[in-house]
């Protein structure tokens, strides 16, 4: 967006004193680029009011967003937290009840490698929804401003059925990559873990339906096709693990298991995964 | 037995060149002694017919049974397996169909810690019971036998009890100890895993009880408690898994997984313990 041209600030944390002197650089499959003087704060007290918020931290630090939106937010900005798992939206909205909030959904992958360095490795769609409302002006400029700056983004009128969706992969492959130490591609070799990973799949499918989300087996069956023919991959969790970073487990395990739960849907084997995911977080 | 002055005729391995050597020395919390010349064998074949031939291999080496054991047999000896887990019996009644076969369960905790040495720190209790049977001569002298040799042995009439009863503990603690490497007293420090044993034996006792097996949920709570006053423990299995040598999850996992289903009783949890566990070996 910024490189597009677009008025963006960046709240920036441990990067800000490296990305003041050398900018931000950007090395993407779609092209390498380097903003020499973004638009950088420390602290979102010191940035303007935003009419668009994108929120991508990790949702471990969603407890700080009752401190950091505050000084960004007028009557009609909306907020849009690209964050994976499901009730992030909600909490917000229990602590502040007239927000406008989004979700958005990355299908990315890219992460930072060094200080104000930032790989953009492969695919890069996004997919926006609104929660609670299908449609409005702020979501729809959200997304036209994306679309113009090269950015593959679409808005999907259920947020819902996207979150349960994007579940289904990672659900499976974040928590066993954790568990069992390894890779995608060795989950789908070994028998077990193949039909393992697909019967955690059908559980996902199983409490979207409880939760009245018109999920499919047959998403499910994609999903199982598609990693199969992926690389090598370490889900983010994986990588949050191995360098010693709190997981998402709250949003991605807990929660779609309490929501389920409360409309009587049993999921053992995610139920299983998310206690052997506490347990190694403990130690 | 051999201490006490018994008929005891030794299958080594291994060890056979130190111990025809050095004898046999047990370290054992009940008083230590030493074999000067125990009647140790290479090989079965050159072995004398014997009365009771005691199993107490590893179940990953039971195929060797139907090798191993035709040397030794007359037609009544009485084969005791002094193994975990289900099936162990019925497989070798499948090879040996006239055999009288009996079950062991042993309480105890020992190992070798070096050739031809073997310390006994704690427990010692072992029951046997007769496959299809209930009592016999044999199996009745066979466990007088033990006692007048200071072993604390008891015959149970119902083997089956006493298998389910067993995997009640081995079910949770010698995967979970594998897949999360760690200890019982950690597992039982959590939360989550705390509770997670308590459901693996849950399906345990509801596979039981599809098989016919009158095993309480009140047994699961008494190991809950039991193992809750256990110092910090490895299961045979994660010191299997920590040494490379190949771990008992047929037995354990694999064929109750299958008896419970072919019930209509499906184990989920444990189900993808058993797959964690087969993931983990083809490493």
């Amino acid at each position: 967006l910024a490189e597009a041209g677009k008025e963006v600030h960046f709240l920036l944390h441990s990067d800000y004193d490296f990305v003041a002197q050398h900018g931000l650089r950007v090395d993407s499959v779609r092209g390498d680029f380097h903003l020499k003087h973004p638009s950088i704060y420390k602290t979102t007290a010191d940035m303007p009011l935003c009419d668009v918020v994108l929120v991508c931290l990790k949702t471990t630090h969603n407890e700080l967003l009752k401190e950091l939106l505050p000084p960004l937010i007028h009557k009609d900005t909306l907020v849009v937290l690209i964050q994976n798992g499901l009730g992030i939206e909600s909490d917000l909205a229990d602590t502040f009840p007239n927000l406008s909030i989004a979700g958005g959904l990355a299908f990315i992958c890219s992460g930072k490698v060094g200080e104000g360095h930032i790989v953009h490795s492969d695919l890069g769609k996004i997919s926006i929804g609104g929660y609670g409302f299908s449609s409005s002006p702020e979501l729809e400029a959200v997304c036209a401003d994306m679309v113009q700056s090269g950015i593959p983004a679409d808005i999907s009128p259920d947020l819902m059925l996207m979150r349960w969706r994007k579940l289904v992969w990672n659900i499976p492959f974040n928590g066993m990559t954790v568990v069992l130490n390894t890779t995608t591609d060795k989950l789908m070799s070994c028998p077990q873990t193949h039909e393992l990973s697909y019967q955690l799949m059908l559980e996902v499918v199983a409490g979207a339906n409880a939760c009245g989300v018109a999920l499919t087996v047959d998403f499910a069956q994609k999903m199982m096709a598609m990693t199969e023919k992926m690389t090598p991959y370490s889900p983010s969790m994986k990588l949050d693990f191995d360098y010693n970073r709190p997981l998402e487990i709250e949003y991605i395990y807990t929660r779609p298991l309490l929501e389920a739960s409360r409309r009587g849907c049993d999921m053992p084997r995610i139920s299983m995964l998310e206690k052997q995911l506490r347990f190694l977080t403990v130690r």
